[in-house]
């Protein structure tokens, strides 16, 4: 999927949202548990259900894989539910994955190859080549982790080197090398507004995944003033607060009206500093 | 496993080697193909043949997921098959995972608690609460990434911050108010050998994860001169250079010769520096 695409997606729907698929199944509606495969069922209606007022969508790996086989065979379901029956939707698959370079090519071959996922968000510390693997595939990209909104991101993140500058902008900068705003966004927690200036410095064009928006707690506001470029550059996810809006059998209808009061708020942003 | 556990293995056997599972589909040998489950099958004769010179095993990941469903049963085999047959191996979930706590959580129930794995290999970027989900299991380790042995591993793990501390030195340091050796090791790459004595400075007992011996070209003996501690405090992998010794039928016992071979080694290594 390309940039444009992506884009033109948000122009179209008016919305930036993507929902997060944290499946737990301690916390799927009672009245699933009887499926065949409960994560499935809950993710197909959440998907039906929220499609129109989102752009993307995020399965966090660990929660599939924390179930072994089973969680995994629902990972794959779910993946081919949104490619055959929604193809604009853009696929990040949350595994925040990062080794040494035969090994993140290994990672890549799963995602890219087996699955056809869009993008897969990766952590930086093993530096360029446990990324690059990830950046060889046209079409496909790379999240970085730079700024995450949990309360750690301030043990390495916030460190400054001798010249001032603090790890996530070294992140920041040194990955530009490695790859164009065509290929590689970035993960950028939602709690830390004031800190969207300095981000949008060094990376003014490069599309953000804005993960602390709702349970973890940012502003959508603070976000999109921050945050915003021409192009919108920015997808927000919201987990829980969506998937979650209910647990009894309305959960699915509950989930799409939390949805569409997110997608409100964002068309509202994008007519205010989307410029 | 206690790290008394991990002690009395290495002085009984007199080896601190780690098989690497890092089992490719495509260097299984051919007459394993016709095999229901080949990668099992290959692993299971490894593990066979290697058991006797070696403390511990390494699956990685990647290898096993780039298969998708297929490759986690082979995953999950593995881990039973070795629970029933070397209770005593210590085996290491090789996933260098790491992220937000709930999510973290998730990753600590999947290896610890359905898979009764020992230890995971954890990235460090997010801080703190992206590693204490791990930390909750009693007699279970987290291995956590310091100084990694790949090219990538100076793009942020050296710099230094203002008052000269490097980015992998804070690793060690700041960890260690998370969690004592009894439950933290440290992936530390064999290529950096003269990086050891600074890392022994700040954590002189803790065991540390080396994987970078053969096909990554670090050396035993200049790793053991700075590395090893009274309690040996090394566990040093070797995947390719034994598992793919041969690609014909002997190949068990092919990995097996490559995995004594090491082992004779570490037993003079262990003579002579670990006092």
């Amino acid at each position: 999927m390309t940039r444009q695409d992506i884009v033109n997606q948000i122009t179209k729907k008016q919305t930036f949202l993507c929902v997060g698929l944290d499946t737990d199944i301690k916390k799927v509606p009672a009245h699933l548990l009887n499926d065949e495969d409960p994560i499935f069922a809950f993710n197909k209606a959440i998907i039906d259900a929220t499609a129109q007022y989102c752009i993307a969508y995020k399965p966090n790996l660990a929660f599939y894989e924390s179930m072994g086989v089973k969680g995994w065979i629902s990972f794959e379901k779910t993946i081919k539910y949104l490619k055959q029956n929604y193809p604009e939707q853009f696929i990040i698959a949350d595994a925040k994955r990062g080794d040494i370079g035969n090994t993140s090519a290994m990672y890549a071959r799963s995602f890219f190859e087996e699955l056809d996922i869009d993008s897969v968000t990766v952590a930086p510390y093993m530096g360029e080549d446990s990324v690059s693997p990830f950046l060889t595939y046209e079409g496909k990209w790379v999240i970085l982790l730079a700024l995450t909104s949990n309360k750690g991101s301030h043990d390495f993140q916030l460190t400054a080197d001798a010249k001032g500058e603090r790890l996530f902008e070294k992140v920041l900068r040194t990955s530009q090398t490695w790859a164009t705003a065509d290929q590689l966004m970035y993960v950028v927690g939602a709690t830390q507004g004031q800190l969207f200036e300095d981000i949008r410095r060094i990376a003014p064009d490069h599309f953000l995944l804005v993960p602390g928006i709702g349970a973890q707690g940012g502003s959508l506001e603070e976000v999109c003033r921050y945050g915003m470029n021409s192009q919108c550059g920015l997808i927000v996810n919201s987990s829980r607060a969506i998937i979650y809006a209910s647990n009894g059998t309305d959960f699915a209808e509950r989930a799409a009206e939390a949805a569409r009061k997110v997608a409100d708020e964002m068309k509202v942003m994008l007519e205010k500093y989307c410029k």
